[in-house]
């Protein structure tokens, strides 16, 4: 969660919203992303998606079996289907999203018992660190 | 719809699970996206996904304003939070997909009153070409 965060703080100084994710197989970060839709004008450049594209170039499958997401934010429904469709072990994330979270907060897609494939979901994961570039962000825009 | 036929063909035609879609502006076809997870070994090219990120391209823009998104089957929950992500006007799909479709058959991402977007939705627009086609594609995989 600690290089998720770093990602964050990179997504943080482009002045995009600091949500950072990397993917984990055997010990080793394989794939990172921070969330660029601003900087790349693509409604899908959120961290997870873009690290979950990279995962699959780095093991050359759409397949992320053995590998683990951690992501400073409760994932959106586009991020948390993404994870269900390349059937990855688990995803760990820090915040919780009250607005848009699909780890339960507002759906659960990572969870929903019809889909084929179901990861194992830990959430609150140095939820302060997470949530406090959040806010610190919000912050700075309202000014 | 019958240029997001013409995508399901060609996926068809590349043993890909056959589903295209296309975006439309101002009544022209500004992008086409054709289901390529195991082409391109990624388990986010999705027809509709692949769309969209074009379409962005294409505007310049995060923002799908004024867009509207023809498919061939029901959106999943990545692919109708991507359109929900993006502001797009209108999801318009054939095939109703009970396995996994996010407009209602298994969870509702695309009308989903907690976000901050809600995109009209249409299904069953020539359901019975579309469903055609993928019944075709797995009739084929289990001879």
């Amino acid at each position: 969660m600690r290089e998720a965060l770093k990602e964050a703080e990179k997504a943080f100084e482009e002045d995009e919203v600091p949500v950072g994710a990397v993917i984990v197989k055997d010990g080793k970060v394989i794939a990172k992303g921070r969330n660029g839709r601003e900087k790349l004008q693509d409604a899908t450049a959120h961290a997870e998606l873009i690290a979950i594209r990279e995962a699959c170039r780095e093991l050359g499958s759409w397949r992320l079996t053995g590998c683990s997401l951690y992501v400073t934010l409760e994932p959106c429904a586009m991020c948390s289907g993404a994870a269900v469709l390349s059937r990855i072990d688990s995803v760990i994330f820090g915040a919780y999203d009250p607005k848009g979270g699909c780890a339960g907060s507002v759906l659960n897609v990572l969870s929903c018992r019809d889909f084929n494939h179901r990861p194992r979901v830990l959430g609150g994961i140095l939820e302060e660190e997470c949530s406090f570039l959040l806010k610190e962000y919000f912050k700075k825009k309202r000014e």
